[in-house]
């Protein structure tokens, strides 16, 4: 008899979820086990949102963004009668491994629940935010960049055509990963993130003279975090006498068809996963780090900070001051 | 010696504004004008920002959103002396006649300046809102309609991921015309204009139903000049117990490559611009009205109030009840 | 009891079927029907392939390319044993009406199968060709042309790097419409269409002259249906001595989200071809004509040869010769 | 006095020149150079066709496809007296170093050209085929691949629609880099590349199983340098009894406007470059290996044969049998 694994989505979307759980339940067949779908991620395990993973299911989702198995908060989780009914609801259909595609939150909740009941799995990294601990590269980030990018290019068309400035906000509560490599992609002159000290008077003089220089517009974009969008705004108006617009991206962000490079890493991280739980290995999350493709313990991921990559912020410490 | 003929964009961008720059150039060449670009509009006219159009000014424009020519605003166009100027500036050229890109504004300023200095011109209409009287489309209108729809269709993503509800709020001070059309383009449950008059009881109830019958996200799509985006938000939160999150599109709206049918329209107004003012015609504004492309005499554009079509009123009536 | 109501899609496939599905249902479902889904097209109406359109099968469909329903050829359909089989299939399930997404090929199917059975239908023209008689405008043919677009702004990026020359081949096999919008959409120096006689002398005359004058790279635009794609890409490399690169687009012009005209188009057409089959008119053929929605008795559609646009013609004209 | 540097491209186009273009200029004169630019690559050398890089040349590029330096291949470029001709044009400006955006041939002629004149250059590797030695990432590699997913996307719509199959052709004369990324990134069923031996056998009795299984649809990628593209196309017709179309990509390809990693690529290896002509390296080569970046000496990438990735090989070769 198969063995069964469940596959689920959790905490914010991400575009690459969608190839990710093709990839997890085309591998896992191939490599025997009973594939089984959980909707709406930690809720649907307690709930008993189960579906088996036909192949009619996956077909046809490697090209569209958000999570087909949606996502959802699950507060229960965190009771251990709750977590007791989600035991239940894989024990009665023999499914005894789990893949999980989310962020640190959820390979938490899943820990927690491998020391309860010794059902391993295997944890797969998708967060637009990139600020996941041990790897380089989380699943959803490059399709968030690149709808940046061309919201970004849009808004330009506007810029050149008026002598203004635009600031744009874009995602990262406490990262400002999307912020910065946004910038440097996109040329803004501006760069406002959580982890750059900035200095208005400074970015004022160098404008000034920019402008002086023959310079007509101005880009900037600023993390969601540093909650200055509003007020950048007012004061590229008022100090440096351009007309200036604050344009706030939203979930806009968030969706759009996978890319190449949101797929592909989505088949290696999906691959990865089947294969750690096959030779044993228990809450392993799958990275990439420089440049290759591994998996780390859970602790060595949750139990450390992000850090930006230092040569990052060296590239755009120039557009904080 | 050839008659100079100068042409400029006014008022707000639009995408076309680009393809209909490059088509005017080339169709007066071809009909024996000497064509001059003036750039950043009424205020180029009167500060003397004249270039003569060579080819590669006006070569690899044609998918460019925006306008290269800019636009500007100027106040001081309403005053005589400075219209003598722009007049001075034209007459030294030997510049006779003028194309406008623009808005109704815009085309009253040269109203004036016609009955000031003779000057005849054509005007061709552009202007995301669509709310130019007299004439079905305006350039720039499908181009941001398109923007929109990929911007809904992003969104939609993360509203599937999550049931949750996206109020998106869309350009269009007085007029509904986007907010409308996307609404239907985009399958939105909800959509709120200053034209239509909304009832939120009425909505609540025919949303709760949907919900109980199995609706999962809800879409809501909002002209900017009801500014009801963050209360039907807030409203959405508490009165459907639904979580929901604004997203206010801003300039994303103006720019992008022109789609095909910005790109024609402005080819078929553009030739319209030059064989009106060729026939002898001074001040008249192409329009496109009943699937047919004609002009009419600037006072049935600018005396009269655009009126949004009744049957586009009636196919969302349901959406703001 | 509800009154049971097929809709189906037939013929080559193009963007727009799929929101004009979702319309259709929901339309029907709103006027008191009982909608039916037939996949696979008349074969699918003999081989009884019919499904009760719940809201789930047509949920989140409006963006998506192509037909869900499917499309297939049937030469059974011709003959009247198969028809008759057809018939049982809509009878057992008390379905009176028909709704037909396609071609004029398919309305004659079913207007054969309304002699048979007097089982009326409504037709929604749909073709990327944009060749049926009676209307100006056919489902998918803006999302075609956005999509040729597209191609070629990008095939441009190659040819201003190297000063070519690309031969763009577009679909069309009787019907030179996608290639001439697309040429004037996209600056195309040469247009080849089977309805437009073309004279390489005077071509090449044209391009020596403009070459001489600064142009580094030339664009041409050629319908399927002149075959003369390879010809005249060696004669670019040999009479203009340029060096030319074919690229056949094929497939990709039929793909592709479908734009918001395309969306709002299948909106009306969906709306009218329910109203039609309401006030009891038989096999009518929805169309869109002088800006304007209606329909049109079939024979006025299938009895009648489709003729190009004359001013369209003669806009494109110069860029034969 | 500022010490000249003159940029240029060279070999086939590819997305991320531009952005390469951009930074090393902007890059360059920070660091205190008197930046130039070389139009039409080698050819422009010897020709004489630099221009200084003023501000307004590079600006608003950063977004656009191809090389707005354009490139050109120049036999005459293998022969000393023409180097000796673009030296004394170097000369004459006080051009004392350069830096190359191309592949390897054009490094290989810059090589040359240092061991007859003593001028130093950097190498920025790019080309969509990603086939040069010593690094991982050419600009221009993932916008191509996201060309041709989009372009895979489309045509799936149609494939889906029709119970279909398609075999696409992409670029890739000796490398199947594209072919393979694109292939798992695009959920092909079957990949035919030159470094993979296929069997035809093999992948008709998989595809008869997997038909039989439910499968409606097949997608095949292969890579122009198979030749197998018409073949493949007539064989799935004849040996699965499946109706299938050939699209040749072509240089559709090649343009669109850059992604997010190809212009943050542009930005590092060009402010490598600039630093390691500072740092007084000769004939240096930016490379990205192993998630890192760097730079070799021109014998190490130019004296060794690029190796697919053996993990991408492994990935494929079941789309292969």
């Amino acid at each position: 008899m198969k063995k069964g694994l469940a596959i689920f989505t959790s905490g914010g979307d991400a575009a690459g979820m969608n190839p990710a759980v093709k990839c997890v339940v085309e591998y896992a067949t191939k490599r025997g086990y009973e594939p089984w779908l959980v909707y709406d991620g930690l809720r649907g395990l307690i709930d008993d949102q189960f579906v088996r993973a036909e192949r009619d299911l996956v077909s046809g989702i490697l090209h569209r963004g958000g999570t087909i198995l949606r996502s959802a908060r699950s507060k229960r989780f965190f009771e251990l009668e709750h977590r007791q009914k989600a035991y239940e609801n894989l024990k009665k259909r023999g499914i005894e491994k789990l893949v999980v595609i989310g962020g640190d939150g959820s390979f938490r909740a899943l820990n927690q629940f491998y020391a309860d009941f010794g059902v391993p799995f295997a944890g797969i990294p998708a967060t637009i935010d990139n600020d996941i601990a041990g790897t380089d590269y989380c699943l959803g980030v490059d399709t968030a960049l690149n709808m940046i990018r061309q919201s970004v290019d849009s808004i330009r068309d506007t810029a050149t055509s008026f002598s203004r400035a635009f600031v744009i906000e874009v995602m990262g509560r406490h990262c400002g990963y999307l912020a910065m490599v946004s910038s440097l992609a996109c040329g803004a002159e501006i760069c406002l993130t959580p982890e750059l000290p900035y200095d208005l008077d400074s970015i004022g003089s160098r404008l000034q003279a920019d402008i002086a220089d023959g310079r007509r517009y101005v880009l900037a974009i600023v993390a969601e975090g540093t909650q200055m969008g509003d007020y950048l705004t007012r004061w590229i108006n008022d100090s440096i006498n351009m007309e200036a617009r604050l344009t706030v991206l939203g979930h806009v962000q968030r969706g759009g068809s996978p890319t190449v490079r949101d797929r592909l890493m989505a088949h290696k991280f999906a691959v990865g996963a089947i294969e750690a739980l096959e030779v044993g290995k228990t809450n392993a999350i799958m990275v990439y780090r420089d440049g290759d493709y591994g998996d780390l313990p859970i602790n060595e991921v949750c139990d450390s900070k992000y850090v930006l990559d230092p040569k990052l912020l060296s590239m755009c410490a120039d557009l904080s001051k």
